[in-house]
């Protein structure tokens, strides 16, 4: 028996439990409020989207919690100190539909869509430049699961990429950063620079005026990550001043995004809802499904995000 | 001495002349206009873009053209049996550069990034249903130079790829089809169209009303050929009736686009001012004289068009 603990609508919630009963049919998944008390008594795992602290608090036997999503920062700062584990989703279907997303809007800032989207509106035909995709310089921030694969996508169509993370890491045909020198030299060299980041304390407006002002004149940001990373007053202003050209925005400080946000409005501001890389239920919960059966079996949990990391 | 006979403005003559210069030292690349009566006597070849043909006629020991353009539709209109041949560009760079047009507005469909800029306008957050690539099945009319290696590109990067092209092909991991039966499976299978078709007697209105209502409800249209091939009406008709979904368009019958046509104030319309692919000077310079230099070793003119087939 394994409750799944979350704070998403029903409907969704039901969407999960028929797919993660289906992947593991040996273990009966329950929605938490579906619990008898001894039954929370008992119960080592549970599954969670975006769980109330006060429900996994309820569980004194719990050992590992297995969220559906990759991003867990909430969940490490509700629980202060967790006497059980969190393991994080790793999802590489996940990792594909966000490289595929990175591509797409890598794509659309290339290839100026918002240039001809602007001149469309306007009746006005003018081609504008070419620029080689080998002669764009693609900054990733961030090159763990996500990263990496997004990463070597752009590579595979022709960008010229380099990276930057926490740790140092190599992947072939990207040129790697690491460290505060790295990421000032990153920055400064990226004519489109993408956010897949963590959130995490050292990340929170990583993205400020200082840093931000380190792009190239006319260089644009994809931030896929989330909201915090990025300050969003020194974006508009650097916007404003017409340093950056152009911003795609799939995260926000608050989502969804108040109506009265200048974002909305801005026409160098593309909004979008959250869409860059939606879990996909099934192949997550054959990933949820394998990490629960292996621990049946071995008694080993998965290996768990580490709270103070954040990720 | 090579006269450069065209009809294109002064300054991008001069780039043009420049480069062939450059790519072919031992030539002298001479403006049509800059060319002595003697002179017009002798030359044998000549290089073109969308030359006058009146200026063609005026070169009486002519053998061939090169035309620096993959498209010479209008060359062969206007010249109605030329005794000379005409040569078109195959340029690996061009077929690279709208490979990724084709590439970046499948994206732009597949991601709903219409819809998305829409909801923008509205200040309407709602995260749309994710298709994965794989079921997004893309149909390629044209499966000559531009269209081969758009469809691999599209293969890589995770779609389900059919082809349609005049002469029965063979493309590993696309599905092909040929002939006018071929022609209506191909569309009725097709969520997204690309037209990279040369125009001919044969594709002038090809995409007319009937055919483009073959399309499943809800698919698209990407034109980067010419706006020759599809039925401006008949596309209005179905995309007001819902039937398709949306049309990027990057040629017209008329270029720049009228400023009162329909397409312009489209909702449904993205208009491109006929940027997919333009010929790049530097390379499309060296396969000139690559062709060039051939012949003056060999006699041998290079792989001519078929005023007959029209490409």
């Amino acid at each position: 028996m394994i409750p799944f603990v979350s704070r998403i609508g029903s409907a969704e919630q039901t969407v999960w439990i028929n797919q993660l009963s289906a992947a593991m049919p040996d273990e009966v998944i329950l929605p938490f409020s579906a619990l008898t008390l001894e039954q929370r008594q008992e119960c080592d795992i549970a599954i969670v989207a975006n769980p109330n602290p006060d429900d996994l608090l309820a569980l004194p036997s719990l050992k590992w919690v297995h969220s559906v999503w990759a991003g867990v920062e909430r969940m490490i700062n509700e629980l202060a100190s967790p006497t059980f584990s969190i393991v994080r989703l790793v999802d590489p279907m996940l990792a594909k539909t966000m490289s595929e997303a990175v591509l797409a809007w890598t794509l659309f800032l290339h290839r100026d869509m918002p240039a001809y989207a602007k001149q469309q509106s306007e009746g006005y035909w003018c081609p504008r430049p070419m620029v080689e995709a080998k002669n764009r310089r693609i900054g990733l921030l961030g090159l763990g699961a996500l990263g990496q694969v997004s990463a070597q996508r752009l590579v595979d169509n022709g960008f010229t990429v380099a990276g930057w993370s926490r740790s140092e890491k190599q992947i072939e045909g990207v040129q790697c950063f690491s460290g505060e020198d790295g990421l000032i030299t990153l920055l400064s060299q990226s004519d489109l620079l993408v956010c897949l980041l963590p959130l995490t304390t050292q990340t929170q407006h990583l993205l400020n005026l200082q840093n931000l002002s380190y792009l190239p004149k006319g260089a644009s940001l994809i931030n896929f990550a989330r909201g915090a990373i990025v300050d969003d007053k020194a974006l508009l202003t650097l916007l404003d001043q017409g340093h950056l050209s152009h911003a795609v925005l799939d995260v926000f400080m608050q989502e969804p995004l108040p109506i009265e946000h200048p974002y909305w409005g801005h026409q160098s501001v593309t909004v979008l809802p959250h869409i860059s890389a939606p879990t996909h239920p099934v192949s997550a919960s054959q990933i949820v499904a394998s990490n629960v059966q292996h621990y049946r079996l071995t008694n080993c949990i998965p290996s768990a995000v580490d709270p103070m990391r954040g990720y």
